[in-house]
């Protein structure tokens, strides 16, 4: 998946819920579906253009949603976080064993979890 | 500080940008400089009925953009898992020494800071 795809689709995964039906819709078929700006025009009855607009639209309402809240930045930020922690946590596997390596183990496990 | 004031407190930290100015003005005068209805009342010369309309009103644009999106309470989640996975961590600094120990220290202060 190409980087700005991926951008907009956690954008989508937050904010999804404060577009309109139509946006999410031509959204979900040409980000989702991976439906192309004619396939979703002869499938609506709008044109070409048309279609290009709301995508543009929709995508400007993403991320000014971004903008304002952070939101999707502050999740990166506690990823790569967790991602830190899990690498100290692998270290401490090789070190440890009984009770502390289980213990070790479900933090390991338990980090990755919570980027679920 | 009560449970609403709390639960409105994380809302706003994330979707204040999404209000309008007068909506954020007399939200912090209410709820960060814990000013009464009739202060606000005074302060901006509008009815201590409007004050209250308006932060009402700001109070179901907070909990609706929420419900929506679910942001809080997924970082709410989050922030569970993290309390039981330090639990997991400061048992491990009791049967660790040396690096090992280290590391479940930096672990340990790791989670906390996750929590930031």
């Amino acid at each position: 998946m190409e980087y700005k795809t991926y951008e907009l689709t956690m954008l989508y995964d937050f904010f999804g819920e404060l577009l309109t039906d139509t946006q999410r819709e031509y959204f979900e078929y040409y980000y989702s579906d991976d439906l192309s700006l004619s396939e979703i025009s002869e499938l609506t009855g709008v044109s070409r253009q048309g279609v290009r607009g709301v995508l543009r639209r929709t995508e400007e309402l993403l991320r000014g949603y971004e903008a304002r809240t952070g939101v999707v930045r502050r999740f990166r930020e506690l990823e790569s976080r967790i991602d830190a922690l899990r690498a100290d946590a692998a270290r401490l596997l090789e070190l440890t064993d009984g009770e502390a390596l289980k213990l070790a183990k479900r933090i390991y496990d338990g980090l990755d979890d919570l980027k679920g």
